[in-house]
């Protein structure tokens, strides 16, 4: 069963995320962690698999939630869980997104279903925050923020997935401050579900005249029920869901086909910030939106290295040089299966630390020194927390699954279901693809191309002080990091100056690249701010085991172009 | 939907597994592969989904399979097909096992489910084929190489996985001629199913007094009904499927728990081969099961490339610099897409021609000349065609689904089938664990520790034939392969002399290094027997994208045990 790693999500947001305590007052940081971790394993944590096995049930636009899901809700809703990261204005905690995303990632580990309602509620919170007038905040954010209501974000279409600006759900203006909404969305998490009384969609939509493409985009407020002068809720809008996904995972997350105006009047919506200015509103809470999903490839490797931990040391197997007992050996002792499990302990920590070092920067970017430096660092760093982190959550849950042998493959055992659950985080949010493109075109860049190489200066520090601690435990890890920096750093100069066809080419190869390095360097940043030997040996195993492959990923990104296209053209296009 | 590369397949045959052209006659070869081709794609592959999705019932001890599965399973018998591989002697085809293998490939790419039930029975042919009484054999064989009955392996208790030396069912001698057989058996692959009157289990089992261990097994055959002198069919006999499982994948596979003599007077079996030799009638079977499951990871990979290949030509986001026509472009056209898509390819090719050279080296054995080298060459190649091939199945199944996004998650789109069927297939016939285990440990010793070596100096050949091509296609692949080699004979070297702990953890790698460097030699050896460009451009993107990995792999072998006993001592065992 799983129990949330408080110590290590307390050592890496104070010791690695952050350069020192000061930030983060350790004791609110203890308190809440350990109430939360006490909700996630003791209360959310058993539902996760009866509500994986059930699933879900749509009647007559009606979706109902697994047995006790409801319960589980309103009591994640007492204990104040809904408002952790939403601005105290209206009635939220407002901690830091460093805290907020620890939480966020007890959840999604104890249950990834769950963990993705209030990710999309604290999405649609973000956006009315910072673009809504403030008749609707105050109308909607304190109960979006209490929990009482849900929020989704409604972008796709079936014609519009990553090329968002082909959508074609219209608005049409009545001229008294509302719009009416005609068009169908699919993919819309958390969509319909029987756990509050109301659902506050926000569905990006086209203005009747707007410009073509993503320019004449603009976002609405859509509430599922209409809400009178007074508060109380009013008649049902005119939006329904159509159908629920029948899914690989996530089954206990409703993901569903909305379709809006179906009736004919249309549905009643509000017009949220400016006029073709929906996508602004978009990209306002996509920062957090996409680190919060790493965060859920780190909560689910996270969950699979627990599991596998603990089935490891009790099931035996054969003999072992490293196990003295008598009998068979915990399958822990045998070489192959450790170096299984470190792989994924080692993994697990480097997306964590990048993900919290990434909510670190956004949460400076919210402070009030150096917010474009803040705002700089948090661009660059949100791609590669996305997509290396969930692409981590992939590979993790699948070693794991494997730690059990034919016992993995059994779905009662549970394994199975990290490694189903794990392979929608890089596809949703924008794909790992569209990330590995972001970060190459549009964050290196950044600071005319500078801000990269002083984050990596940073990093170079750090290898520096590992090299100088003369600590032996460290062993080539120095080395070993150097050289994974100078691969990354001859990889960033090459896409800064390669033709763009050629940067699209080597961005995934330079993703990982990129977060293999950082993730390296900041274990080790951990490791010197230890003195006890476990993260220095975790360090070193990542050092001398698993980034190695930097150098030939910097080869790929800048040797593999030409034979990618020439392949592509002889095998692809046909 | 699935069509069988045939084309790819005979070329893999003819000019990568094979020398030459001699051991294979083009006619016969391609008769076989179109006709097997019609069927898989025609009347198999469309059962696969609705065969995933029903699954199957147990009730009362009887499995029902998907509906028109039982009239599949005929047709297939009326072809011929349960003989392909079988010795002649008893009905069989006795086709070399290099066409069994592209024939068990297509099946499997069209439903792996249903690849399973020819490839136990196979097995169990084999066991029989080698080790049985001329009795027993004339009794049973004809209607296992038939298709009349099918046949299974009943290896794994609770207890006793990887560990088969742990396992407790007993076999009582009745002083007649037969056993008495009580014990529980688990994992037994259409240990039953509704497709044919009868079903021969081959079980390992104890018999009373034996030594303990792996010293001690013998093994069985136990008909479900027993079978009168004048071969019609007789009473049930004690065993009883006790329950199937609840999995991840092969959902039309029936995995089945098996309880011998629980009615009390045992069920009976007769012994196949000498007492406590079960072993060794197993490791018979053993290698062409390994490498039937490696196959299946190819056949997963070959699949899931089709279908995201059709996909991504047919979905379009985006504009591409790639893409000359008006509107979105195919994804196709996108470099990241491309790349992926190129990845897939060449894993696939690279897997298969792994598979196809293992599978001529066993054919080889079974021959007239050198079989003492060709055994050993089957014997080093069985463990890497076993685990590289079904680590690609499952890499490859999740690259496909990925470039599916969204719809890739969900289950009707197919992709995720794919993904989910993939993941038993490094599990069951020995862990990819063992396998590289196998590899290091019993493999690496041959001939003197000099056999893997002549293997690789087979593999320089080809490099050197690349570099003096001069074909200017090959781009940089003669010096990334010769750098690949150069890790894999420093690797190999280290293993063969390290201690014992140190060689087991860095058996992994090692193995992965292994298939990477032959499978890239592999895809040059094809490139260089054919004219066109398409296949050097594919072995080119593999040297310059993929085999990179390589040194780095090597470094690991040599320089990671160290920090992996020190991380394991301190992070895992506490």
């Amino acid at each position: 069963m799983y129990r949330a790693p408080v110590e290590e999500m307390v050592f890496t947001l104070r010791h690695v995320a952050c350069a020192g305590d000061e930030a983060l007052d350790p004791d609110l940081l203890n308190a809440v962690l350990e109430e939360a971790a006490r909700f996630a394993s003791n209360e959310m944590a058993p539902l996760a698999e009866s509500g994986d096995r059930q699933g879900l049930k749509l009647q007559s636009g009606t979706v109902t939630m697994p047995d006790g899901w409801k319960e589980l809700y309103a009591h994640w809703r007492e204990g104040g869980w809904a408002g952790v990261m939403a601005p105290d204005q209206w009635g939220g905690q407002g901690l830091p997104v460093t805290v907020a995303m620890a939480v966020h990632e007890m959840w999604n580990s104890a249950s990834m279903s769950f963990g993705l309602c209030p990710m999309l509620t604290s999405g649609a919170v973000e956006a009315l925050a910072h673009h809504a007038s403030p008749e609707l905040q105050d109308r909607y954010l304190p109960k979006l923020i209490s929990g009482e209501w849900t929020g989704t974000m409604n972008l796709t279409e079936p014609q519009a997935g990553s090329d968002v600006g082909a959508l074609t759900t219209r608005a049409v203006d009545r001229g008294d401050g509302t719009y009416r909404i005609f068009g169908q969305k699919i993919f819309i998490t958390f969509g319909e579900h029987d756990l509050t009384d109301n659902i506050i969609h926000l569905v990006l939509a086209r203005i009747e005249g707007a410009p073509a493409g993503t320019k004449g985009i603009s976002l609405f407020l859509v509430p599922k029920i209409l809400v009178n002068e007074d508060g109380s809720l009013g008649s049902r809008n005119d939006l329904v869901c159509a159908g629920i996904e029948h899914k690989l995972g996530i089954h206990a997350s409703p993901t569903c086909t909305m379709v809006y105006g179906d009736k004919g009047e249309g549905a009643v919506g509000w017009l949220v910030g400016e006029a073709n200015r929906g996508l602004n509103a978009m990209f306002t809470m996509m920062n957090n939106a996409r680190l919060a999903v790493g965060i859920q490839g780190v909560a689910l490797a996270e969950a699979a290295t627990q599991k596998a931990l603990a089935y490891a040391g009790e099931r035996r197997q054969g003999r072992s040089a490293r196990h003295e007992g008598s009998g068979m050996a915990p399958i822990l002792h045998h070489p192959d299966i450790q170096r299984t499990l470190l792989t994924m302990k080692a993994l697990t920590a480097a997306s964590r630390a990048i993900c919290y070092l990434c909510a670190q920067a956004l949460a400076e970017a919210e402070g009030t020194e150096n917010k474009p430096f803040w705002a700089e660092r948090g661009a660059l760093l949100t791609p590669v927390a996305k997509a290396f982190s969930t692409d981590i959550g992939v590979e993790v849950s699948s070693l794991g699954l494997g730690v059990h042998g034919g016992m993995g493959f059994i779905e009662e055992t549970g394994a199975a279901r990290f490694y189903r659950d794990a392979r929608i985080a890089p596809i949703y949010e924008g794909t790992n693809g569209i990330q590995a493109i972001d970060l190459v075109a549009r964050k290196l860049p950044l600071g005319q191309g500078e801000h990269v190489h002083g984050f990596i200066a940073d990093l170079r520090e750090v290898v520096e002080a590992v090299r100088t601690s003369n600590r032996p435990g460290f062993g080539a890890t120095a080395e070993k990091l150097g050289a994974a920096l100078d691969a990354l750093t001859e990889a960033t100069r090459f896409l800064q100056s390669a033709e763009p066809d050629s940067a699209l080419a080597g961005a995934t190869p330079y993703l990982r690249l990129f977060g293999l390095a950082t993730g390296g360097v900041l274990l080790a940043k951990g490791a010197l701010a230890d003195e006890g030997e476990s993260r220095t040996a975790l360090c070193r195993f990542f050092a001398e085991n698993l980034i190695g492959q930097a150098t030939a990923l910097k080869d790929e990104v800048i040797g593999g172009a030409e034979s990618l296209a020439r392949a592509a053209d002889l095998l692809l296009a046909s």
